[in-house]
């Protein structure tokens, strides 16, 4: 099973992709359904919620109304095998069940949640706290960023897709890491998060009346996206990574803003470096010296903003980085992996210009 | 100069419409920005600021990087009576000096300022504060409310572009004084409104730290949106209009929620008279009777949502209403003006779904 | 039971009131805990929550640390009966079960929820969908609104405490019904509320993600606090009152704005009725004519401040108020009407001056 | 000028201190009236504005109505030479001016702003783009900061009040520094700031629009109080201090959250060392162990509350501090050190608790 299947499915040029949503009614599925539905090669299928069926996904999100159709289905009946691709907008357990029977049928799988990230099966039950159910697939899973793995992500048949942390740390480091500029082993990631990375459960803690107009941090001691940013650091650095990440909650609807802080161990032109590492890169906006990106800059866009200071001329970077959580974060990155996978424009689809104000 | 001009220019099917904007440091220049950057049959020409001659507008807006590569120009050498059509995102009294000269070059101009709002010079003057430079232009103005002037707008060489809360109270109390089933002396529209709504000024009062969680009325004995909204309910009754108003500065960024109040004189279906009234109006969303909109709903989007209430089935009805004060209250009905000027699907450019969460 | 009970505790001078609080968990509670720890003349001797008994309470609310050191304890242990009063800052329905124990303990009870607010259990049991427990008792408490009850206040063994809701728009009309200046069968409140007036509760409507930046009306065809506020604005004006209430839920933490709409149906100075009808009145600010109130000047302070508005000079009159739901709108007024059960001055404790910015 | 003056005057027990306050038209200034106005020792006698001489400030300020029934006046016939201290809640620069006169009237002062907190002129001069204009009183001048120099804030007739961000961070670190746990040359600082910490000024970057739903970095390679920040660790630590500090502009109100990272050069049990450290300091929180405060958990009160990490059990400690920019980063501490300079109880008038929800 670890080699691409020629039979994957690939809509002749013209064609819709058709795609089909495991669990539509979180913030990354609803967000992955404002995108598809202005997706001129996207043909959606079916989006499923077992607790939902029966009642128009526009009734559960009125911003839908007039341009999403379709009503929740359940999964069992929902023809995902008929699909050329499922997203999973799932908690995480969910998609390793599923991912044998649909790969079985020719299914490509792109899953927004953890099953596939970790390449660890021991890291991943340690951190989400469950057997991991299907080893073999996960070997053969890509891990879905494109800056780092374009060409695997194009031939892929399972995509775990990077979490919003992850993806903005790791484009952060990207340049420096590949250059041998700076101390791999002492790297801190200090981030920002918008209330949506939390999800749409109802939680007292992301409560507006607990989360507005304050600021904390949490899972200081360890957050489940540690392990996944090391191992993507470790990738691109070829060497062992030591980090220091601090989530943080703010009172912000979304945006993710890593401030990134590295030991310089090489001096260069860092402007200069990140610039031409980027270049030509359609999602990635290198910004000039001197800037300060703002999180509304990339909201609703699937662009991640960096920006390199040395600060008084230090010893130590500071790199700025933000992303759109639920866009390059979530679901812009899983319809730009889906893009690579069916030989569609990378940016297809993917053109919105940030809401500012 | 009343009527059309046979010479207007009218791109050709598959061409252009060459655009120049006035004034694009604002809300409604950048939201203008961003909604013809993705709109297929626009050709952005050149966009004027006195006071930033020279600089890219991305690096005043960076949500603009890689969309809009333009740079502010001084509007004498800015080529605007080369364009199709001029929008004119200024302080009120802009347009009106510019017009004269614009209209004789052939072009056409969508004003979202005041100057060509109100039909009386003299209501002009009390309410804005300067006298009205040039009223034979006012006269053949249209008033650029596509759900009320559709055809006088397709002819138009200038529009009057409606203030944000008029858009959202004249399409809540427009079904119920065309069919003149509720009493027009008096109407209540109890409105709040997004902080963006005020413009990007520097002024104390809509500081974060002043205009954030907190809600407080103003322009409660008077306000200039209130002639406007009279004007424009009386064409549509035939009958004088009386009419309490109140605005609110709301914590939010964006979005219109107008809350209206109409004694009942005449009995009938209401959820039907509305559903009737907008069928087939692409951009009015009249929803399930009992449902309640939030202005999230709309967030970028050039929708209208409506909602009619008859609490305990008693004499007054409550509307709600809500809208994107710099989509279809402001930019966005800019471009749904234009696209009827130069005979483009009216829809062309507009199928921004709203950013939800 | 329906009299004044001789026995009834009251602390000698300089003494504290002994002070339980049943369900110290949400909102309310941490406010009385907030409001009572700053009293100088109020002994807290047990706060309850079955749930969490056991931790102490600055452990859920950090913001006591250092002002409050009590442990929540099971209510069978809490020592309630030998209190001078205890609050029920509880779901509905919980106060008047323990009620009669109570009372035949000699406790006075003060309930922030809905037990003993209406008059008639009918209504009670068709809003509150539970029937009404403890009818005797129901008919012996006091409806605890001082600026109306003052005296009833005083002499109570058992009060309901108002909504926040109710309180706004009773003291907004109360100067106009008991002058019969205005309609009293057309009257319409506006109210818009913070977040937190919703509860402490996880619940998906009320995340940060959902009610923040966005605004939106609730309950438009009937709310609970419809029938009370109807309820007490007939025994204010003596006739029946018809009222059109809409509530909104607004991306603020704290306040609520009721903008209040009435018809003129005598003639008078209505700047000088509402200074003279509130002259005296601690709690309640009539501002000069013109004013508009924000919900931030009375953020954490037990005002609620009033404007009243003629617009245009035409037939309607529009009053503003405003008020801190968790304060005068719950446990400030609780705690202003433990003060006059205990012949403490009724602004004792109640100093705090409202946090703004 | 350098000894401390034997006539300075101080009100005898039971006397209240005769307060003057310039500049009283921003967010520090309302603070210290909010304060002032509940403290059982002050009495304030004047505050002064030129620009806005015989306005009330409650007219300003609404919160203060019934609280505050001064005026505005203009600083010349003000009487600030008949106080016993004056705070200056200005601009950097106009406490200097002032300083001559008022100390040779008996007078002592405590300055909110920057002109007596850098101890080199050159520095100061550097950074706040004004040559210094008294450094005799700057050499006298004792930096406010209670928990490090309380003893001399006794004694001193000159305060430079330290910024917000320096106070969270110093108190950060100081235990760390004072113990020579932390490599003191490679400190980082990664600060979150709510948007009142920029003054109520008119500007655009701080609007709410601009400001709200999004997060940003700035300063990045230079803030005013980086050499602020560096001096008082360097008093600390008795060693020269490399700092990186990342200011960010957060979508709060109020609050600093300080994240402060240290690489750990002496192995002891941190969590100890932080209790004792600030055992018996009354505004100094030290939170157990693995907590991670809110920034509201200290909105509107005088307390700094931290939590000191060792993630992952590596060689890096992440301290969290959370403090309310206007009260313990600005008017609480002032206040305090009011009270020390006129042998009033520390915490007098300070007991307010934190506003949450």
């Amino acid at each position: 099973m670890s080699t691409v299947n020629a039979a994957l499915r690939a809509p002749a040029t013209g064609d819709r992709v058709r795609i089909g949503i495991v669990g539509g009614t979180g913030y990354t599925g609803v967000e992955l359904l404002r995108l598809l539905a202005q997706h001129p090669r996207a043909e959606l299928r079916a989006i499923t919620s077992r607790k939902e069926a029966g009642m128009p996904v526009a009734e559960m999100f009125p911003s839908l109304r007039g341009a999403v159709s379709l009503a929740f289905s359940d999964p069992a009946g929902a023809g995902l095998e008929d699909c050329d691709v499922v997203f999973f907008a799932t908690p995480h357990g969910v998609a390793m069940e599923a991912a044998p029977r649909l790969l079985a049928a020719g299914v490509r799988l792109i899953d927004l949640a953890a099953d596939f990230r970790l390449k660890d099966p021991a890291v991943f039950e340690q951190w989400y706290r469950m057997p991991h159910g299907c080893t073999d697939i996960l070997a053969e899973a890509v891990y879905g960023l494109p800056e780092v793995n374009r060409e695997a992500i194009r031939r892929a048949r399972v995509i775990g897709l990077p979490g919003c942390y992850p993806t903005s740390v790791q484009l952060a480091l990207k340049p420096l890491l590949a250059a041998g500029a700076v101390d791999p082993l002492h790297l801190i990631a200090d981030c920002k998060s918008g209330v949506s990375g939390a999800g749409r459960k109802a939680e007292v803690n992301i409560l507006f009346a607990e989360a507005s107009d304050s600021l904390k941090a949490y899972g200081v001691s360890g957050h489940r996206h540690h392990p996944e940013i090391v191992q993507g650091l470790q990738a691109i650095a070829g060497t062992p990574v030591g980090l220091v990440f601090t989530p943080h909650l703010t009172p912000m609807i979304r945006g993710i803003h890593a401030t990134v802080y590295a030991r310089i161990t090489r001096e260069m032109d860092f402007q200069s470096l990140f610039e031409e590492h980027y270049r030509g890169e359609p999602f990635v906006d290198v910004m000039p010296a001197g800037s300060t990106p703002d999180t509304r800059s990339v909201r609703g866009a699937n662009t991640c903003r960096l920006a390199v200071h040395r600060p008084q001329g230090g010893d130590t970077l500071t790199v700025l980085s933000v992303i759109d959580n639920l866009v390059k974060g979530a679901a812009g990155q899983a319809v730009q992996a889906m893009n690579l996978m069916f030989d569609l424009p990378e940016t297809c689809g993917l053109g919105q210009v940030a809401l500012l104000p």
